[in-house]
């Protein structure tokens, strides 16, 4: 029928998740804030039955990029706000919320393109090997779709308050120990970890109302609080960190890089 | 919580419009199959309540291009089917559905990046004024993100089957009935109306079945069956007709152009 859509909020769309993504990143923190950032952030994506077949995918490995249409399942609130503070300015600065692409949103819905490593269906099990996610572990998936560059890829587009990449270069050094932490889980099948360590923290994923060495909002961000013993009360504001594959990932903030600490396995906690 | 959504299928997400989408497009034939190919296609995305507020899109403004996310709300079927035939694959070669961009999928959820020319919000009533839309009216709208070049642009993306542009060039050319009409409308406002009958003609939106001047299918496209009796049956089968704005566009496929016959108004027929 031709426009019989009648705009009746009271009737909401339903929408099942066709898979779940299995990723690097078990907590918000530390996530980059777009896809691409860090080519070594690696996820599976699998399909749920009735998804979880071949054919479905067929086609799907000539195409270098993928999108993928997700649910910010721990960005939902009930009530929904009309501006937010992007880290892009600054987190001071209120914009509308459809002027943003923040997880808090009327519909929790987020797209993220990543590059399509392969295809894997065996046995019941399909699996999206991706590269260069945003996606927090667990997140629902609503659909995947082909990059079309034609259509997809506008690079003359303007980018308003977000034109520029946030590529940030904040040199990363390594202790004796963070070091030989990557080391070994490398060799025991972590690849890129060092890399993925080393292009995570060069983003500065603190919130953005640090600036670089700007440190008096420290409190309100996550903080190693097992080291406030260690540690006098300034410097304790300079320690973090994020939960990494089954560690925690420890850094120091220090004045012209950072300094990853240790690889912290989730047990020892 | 690290990771504790798990795979149930059976609880859905429910999601509602934050807006509709009053377009020129009033079928699904004739629409253009991406954004972005028929630059005249233009619309407008109407928030709802309580979306329509003027600070849930400030500073979307400052970007040229946003995504609109949507619902396919004339392709959602009870059964979702694994494979589809893709109209850039001749529409006779089945892919998987993840694979296309097909409306019919399992969640029909649509996005589309289009050109943001202008925000009015006035009274209560909030307008995105669109241009280079492939959406259909009355398409309800789930989500509206900035376009980042940064994160959304990858030009050297391999596109797979779907590398290149569907830019067609078949001639256009119009009849006197149908010039006149269009410039009697064009000079009442509708803007542009005889270059959009152009862009969407020169696209050959007959379905994928028909090469270009291949009629052996014609019976199962949209005919022109009100001149059944006037021409020959051969004649007929090379008879279109597509509903926008107001009015059908009729027009003849003919052996190396098309001609527009006649822009008739629907209270007409």
């Amino acid at each position: 029928m031709k426009g019989s859509v009648t705009a009746d909020n009271s009737d909401p769309y339903r929408f099942t998740p066709v898979g779940h993504v299995h990723s690097c990143f078990k907590e918000k923190f530390g996530i980059p804030r777009q896809p691409g950032l860090v080519s070594e952030a690696c996820a599976t994506l699998e399909l749920e039955p009735p998804y979880n077949r071949n054919e479905a995918l067929v086609g799907l490995e000539g195409f270098s990029h993928i999108w993928i249409i997700f649910v910010f399942h721990e960005a939902m609130r009930e009530q929904w706000r009309a501006t937010v503070r992007p880290p892009r300015l600054g987190g001071n600065q209120r914009i509308g919320v459809f002027a943003s692409r923040s997880p808090f949103r009327p519909n929790p819905v987020g797209m993220s393109v990543v590059k399509l490593e392969r295809v894997e269906c065996d046995g019941g099990r399909c699996l999206l090997h991706l590269r260069g996610i945003d996606l927090l572990d667990g997140t629902p998936v609503l659909d995947i779709k082909p990059y079309l560059p034609y259509a997809d890829a506008l690079p003359e587009a303007d980018g308003g308050y977000a034109a520029e990449s946030p590529t940030s270069a904040i040199p990363v050094t390594f202790s004796e120990l963070a070091e030989a932490q990557c080391t070994e889980r490398e060799r025991n099948g972590t690849l890129g970890l060092r890399r993925l360590v080393e292009q995570v923290l060069s983003l500065d994923p603190r919130p953005a109302y640090y600036g670089y060495g700007d440190n008096k909002y420290a409190d309100r961000a996550r903080t190693n609080k097992n080291n406030a013993g260690e540690e006098k009360k300034n410097n304790e504001k300079q320690l973090f960190a994020m939960r990494l594959h089954d560690f925690d990932l420890h850094w120091k903030v220090k004045a012209d890089h950072v300094e990853v600490l240790e690889l912290r396995p989730v047990s020892d906690i």
